[in-house]
């Protein structure tokens, strides 16, 4: 029988999920694993290499595994290691080598591993919304702001395997707000989940607009999305803005690498009625002439509950290549 | 005989230069027609033809070249195209089909067209400053600011062939400069030759600070380069100024596709001594930390009077790849 199926893991903060793949996209098998609960890498690949032994049964797919393909924070694509991500517990300090540890565990099948922007891309390309493209630009507007890049059909993972940081490039360049990474004016201090809770505090204390917004302890993104949704203008504001600054940075990217489409992904694209507008307004002044009204803004088109077991596991379908 | 040479052609807006080179970079023949003296392409790649054929003669030769690399202003690698260049006076409206009239003038040899920057960066990796490195960002600081990207080994050109625009991107988001392409704010706007002047023009107006530069009547960057040498410090101040603002922008370059170097080229450039320390604390300064120090700023090694041939003539060592 030919090898036709891939493994994708997603390893998140608090879970990873891992799933069966097609080369259609369709999830066969899939399941669950906690990341938080280890404190050392070991016990955790022990237990992903049971549940991917498990789900691997289930889909009755022994020997039928062309590959795995792994996106987690940090990844670093050429090495295949885990460096230094601050949101996992066993991966705080130091530079993991992931993709040799679980392949040792797993017989030695072939591991790919990439950060979960780049997955994302790979995913768009392979099953969703930038199937066919050579050029375009994946972000993902999820707690951070992330980015894939493809030009001429792959990912660019650059010198040292960690291209494609757009969310740390500049969007305010005097007196930004504090960005996670230490610096301040980063895109991503203003358009991630986080950053768009942020703004909506802001405004709220700035000024006196009523807003449903107002009664909430703890404002989230999803708080103002759905206070949007509802018509209310200081969430709505925010989503210009939020859009705005978008598009802006966008025409930058553009500049850049000249692509298809820019590819919007993550929690916060759900918002894609409130934020369209304004990101291809702001795009369209800020870009060069021979650009303007040619870059298309598209948004996923994978299914979000697989969407990150599809991106890690279309990253396995390139390791033959 | 082994097709052993190429030809390489710069077209500038006045001139246009053109020589015979070998695969060491070695300039066998050369010489310059106009380009400025033509309304309409066909009688000046009547003249180009002649000139091409007259070295190729001069070199010895005949039979033996390989293809000819053209770097023109708007060039266009798909296409082979120049379109719309506002400089040159028969590229002014519309799009020359530049490779193709210019093949079929020359017995149909392989012609390859980029614009300028491109050529220079495809020049740089071929026989210069980035021989071996796969991943760099050729800048160009002459009239304008233009930009080559490398990744891979290979010119970005995008889905359209007009990637690489780095000139273009936002340096100041809010009253920035009016730059040449009708949008503000610009990297061009304060870090080409242009800018340099400007930024000159604009101190001496707005201080009373004692400089050299006063007694001038039309200020170059020539001219803040030779006063800066004097040890003027308002023109020292300039290149500091200047070098900052390359060293953030190049910061959000480098968090695009993470490049070994980022090397630098054009008239400009032969500030280097007054430029690189400015440059590299500012982008050192402006990079998340994962690149602190890692990303090495290098000067173009091509000789000047060359460099313009030899960037064009390495595009066409890429024709039979």
């Amino acid at each position: 029988m030919d090898s036709q199926l891939v493994v994708g893991i997603d390893v998140g903060g608090q879970t990873t999920k891992l799933g069966v793949v097609d080369a259609r996209g369709t999830v066969l098998a899939q399941t669950v694993i906690r990341t938080d609960t280890y404190d050392t890498v070991e016990p955790y690949i022990e237990e992903l290499a049971e549940a991917l032994k498990k789900i691997v049964r289930e889909a009755g797919a022994e020997g039928n595994i062309r590959g795995i393909g792994v996106g987690a924070p940090n990844g670093n694509y050429y090495t295949g290691t885990i460096a230094d991500a601050p949101n996992i517990a066993w991966g705080r300090k130091g530079i993991i080598p992931f993709a040799k540890l679980l392949s040792s565990r797993i017989g030695g099948l072939p591991v790919a591993l990439t950060n979960d922007a780049n997955a994302a891309a790979v995913g768009e390309m392979t099953y969703g919304a930038a199937r066919g493209m050579k050029n375009f630009i994946m972000i993902t507007l999820g707690t951070g702001v992330g980015s894939g890049i493809v030009i001429n059909g792959e990912i660019v993972y650059g010198h040292d395997g960690f291209a494609g940081e757009l969310g740390h490039t500049t969007a305010v360049r005097n007196n930004g707000r504090i960005c996670n990474c230490g610096r301040t004016g980063c895109l991503e201090a203003y358009c991630s989940a986080i950053g768009v809770a942020r703004t909506a505090r802001e405004w709220l204390q700035l000024t006196n607009e009523p807003s449903a917004l107002r009664s909430l302890d703890n404002i989230t993104s999803k708080d103002i999305y759905e206070a949007a949704k509802d018509g209310d203008k200081l969430a709505l504001k925010v989503f210009d803005f939020t859009g705005r600054m978008l598009g802006r940075s966008f025409a930058d990217f553009v500049a850049f690498s000249a692509p298809e489409a820019i590819v919007l992904f993550g929690g916060l694209a759900r918002a894609k009625e409130f934020l369209i507008g304004p990101i291809e307004e702001a795009m369209n002044e800020s870009l060069l002439n021979l650009w303007k009204g040619k870059i298309k803004i598209v948004f996923s088109q994978l299914k979000e509950s697989d969407a990150a077991i599809l991106g890690a596991s279309a990253l396995a379908w390139e390791l033959d290549k």
